[in-house]
């Protein structure tokens, strides 16, 4: 329903209405509508908290902070496969909500309020376009030397690359 | 053959047979195998040609320049829609021969060697990360507001990414 109907078009009543059980059954089982759309993502790490360090940690530093904790969850067996599926979705009819509500909404959007950056939506999307093309030339074309490239290289090459979107004065 | 058999398996020779014709026919018609392949892309523009400003304009100011040729190209209809179908096959089994021979070996292998940088693979998959995520930012998830975002405030956001890549020192 999430990816059919969007985020907004999507209500925790209607979800349970099509499962044929009561509202209250899904808040209990899955907590807040948030708590459901993540869990429907179904990746095994909830974005939410593995980048609380990356929104409370200040600006200094987070491109690096931002990039190290997309490494870390696409270089993992058991979250690089989950990604791979979602990022497949990206050219499907749902590709555009999926990138909105998810990417946007519940990871990248919560890291742009907490480091309390200007024209956030504009940040985000600069950083956005980034992280998909490594997120693309890394994992799912396998382009080298990018495929094999160390943690290390990875960040001295796009660390600046993220925080001068986050930082850089906008015209 | 190209999306299957990649570049480097593919012959005139072959697409020939195939065809059911001479091999003399399909380099009158075609010319090089590489002309070949630029006309099975089926994108009304030959990348070679739009990119030979690029390529020999000197390193100064190259990122914005090849910013400037992608977005053209991207913006125009008669070219964006040929270019969406191509860049939907990057999830498809042949998107890592496609992205490898076409846009690596036809579309920026031939800059990098214009421009004279060192590690012209490793400069040109960082180069090809930012040009493919907003290519799917821009185009296909049309996140906003880069959906709607003029050239020129695209430029001041892309263009020092690219030239960067192009000049950075390599650790």
């Amino acid at each position: 329903m999430f990816a059919a109907q969007g985020y907004a078009g999507t209500s925790v009543r209607g979800v349970a209405a099509a499962a044929g059980v009561d509202a209250a059954l899904v808040h209990h089982y899955f907590g807040t509508k948030d708590d459901l759309f993540v869990a429907a993502l179904q990746v095994p790490v909830d974005p939410r908290e593995i980048l609380l360090p990356v929104a409370q940690g200040g600006l200094d530093g987070a491109g690096e902070r931002l990039l190290r904790t997309f490494l870390t969850v696409w270089d993992h067996d058991d979250t690089r496969l989950p990604l791979l599926t979602l990022v497949r979705t990206v050219f499907g009819p749902e590709g555009q909500r999926l990138v909105r509500d998810g990417f946007m909404r519940i990871v990248l959007g919560p890291v742009a309020q907490g480091l309390g950056v200007d024209e956030p939506e504009r940040r985000m999307s600069l950083v956005a376009s980034q992280l998909i093309g490594l997120a693309i030339a890394r994992y799912v074309v396998e382009l080298e030397p990018l495929a094999t490239a160390t943690h290390e290289d990875l960040v001295a090459a796009y660390a600046p690359t993220l925080q001068r979107y986050l930082e850089m004065p906008l015209g």
